[in-house]
């Protein structure tokens, strides 16, 4: 089953995408809900953000292969994280599949794409076992967690290394009953493919995120959790087409623009 | 002005605080509104978390005898921050006024109170200029930014360190018309004054903090910023009462319960 969230006519709603419709949906995925008796063509649509996280959950480093290219270009020696902490990112900085992100006029050339497979939650918890936790996953989507690497490494926090308007694409839908080990990763930048890897090769597992951040936050329907990328990302530029498929939800396409 | 978020009778609604009673409000200060023409006494309302926020800013190190006297205690030389670098809590931790505050049980005795001025924001900007910064914000509350020391230091993210269920309780409400440069932070354990500041011994002013977050990130109604606290704080134990008083807000009071 496909979760969408749209804007159609002024309205904005959640809706089931079957086929090439949607169909709008009165309520929304993590509450209450029905179906209603309309259909609406996709391509007539714009989709949106599929959901606004109350808490936006995101591993950072979680495949050994990123770390240990990363930390080689930064002349370092590699640091593979030892336990399952989990990092956040800031809500502002949600964009929509087929969204333009925006390149703040004094960012640097290491402007990189991250491609990754998100846990959105469907049901509250606390304390919830490792063999349990993708009970509390309603379904799964892409994101990007595109970074500004010279502001990543020289500032304080993430905020805007991490956290500018636009730097987070999220999309295109949340799609139910996947397993999150069995998927491949592949990152297309200009239609070419520049990455690509498996779900399953995760250094820590959703699974495991799930349970151990559990133990001390309370994880709620709604919310969000990035699981990491792997590779060493390509720098993006203006006019650029930045695409992140992962088989069994789809593709995530956004566009690299200029800060007017 | 003073609005506050409050459950009575099974219902959640915003309301004016008058004197000793509370004018329920249809909608949000955030949006359209309209009081209503109950009024109830305001002990029969039990007090929310005044907003829940889209994005959960807040400053960390802001005051320099924080950093000196914290730094100090670590036996390390001080670092005062040089730019208004924001950073990020998350909304799972929020903890009303009057609420408790549970100590994980694994948790160390450096488990420590953080008084501080919170910007709660009623209008959408970005690239604020300084001195329009202030026009954005609706009014100002409390927070206590509860940190277990031992995680904080050693862990990658401030995720259990800072942002455990209920290490971060907000309100008790929020007072439009205040100036955040004239304000005195008290903090209380067990009725015992513990430390007292100004807020404008802050590093960096709410204004400044605003308006260089507002280059990169779109600053949102219902949003709000933590502005750091000042000083070297005591443990904090299972038993204890917390209260974060600033002049003209109010005050801020939490209690120190074990996990069950």
């Amino acid at each position: 089953m496909i979760w969408c969230r749209f804007q159609h006519a002024g309205r904005t709603s959640y809706g089931i995408v079957e086929g090439d419709m949607v169909v709008p949906v009165e309520g929304s995925p993590f509450g209450e809900h029905r179906r209603t008796a309309e259909k609406l063509a996709l391509s007539s649509v714009k989709l949106l953000v599929p959901v606004i996280p109350g808490t936006f959950y995101c591993a950072g480093v979680n495949y050994s292969d990123h770390v240990t290219k990363m930390a080689k270009k930064r002349g370092e020696e590699p640091k593979l994280p030892t336990r399952a902490e989990i990092g956040y990112r800031a809500n502002n900085a949600l964009l929509e599949h087929e969204g333009n992100i925006v390149k703040p006029k004094d960012s640097g050339e290491l402007f990189q794409y991250e491609g990754e497979l998100v846990a959105v939650f469907g049901k509250t918890g606390k304390h919830i076992p490792r063999e349990k936790a993708l009970d509390y996953v309603l379904g799964w989507t892409i994101g990007n967690d595109v970074s500004e690497r010279t502001w990543q490494r020289g500032d304080r926090t993430f905020w805007r290394g991490k956290n500018a308007d636009t730097f987070k694409p999220m999309g295109p839908w949340i799609v139910t009953g996947l397993h999150p080990r069995d998927m491949r990763t592949i990152i297309r930048l200009n239609g070419k493919e520049v990455e690509s890897f498996n779900t399953g090769d995760m250094i820590f597992d959703a699974e495991t995120f799930i349970s151990e951040t559990s133990r001390y936050c309370t994880i709620q329907a709604g919310d969000v959790m990035w699981l990491g990328t792997d590779g060493a990302p390509q720098n993006m530029k203006v006019g650029d087409t930045i695409e992140v498929e992962i088989t069994g939800i789809g593709v995530l396409r956004n566009y690299i623009v200029a800060e007017a």
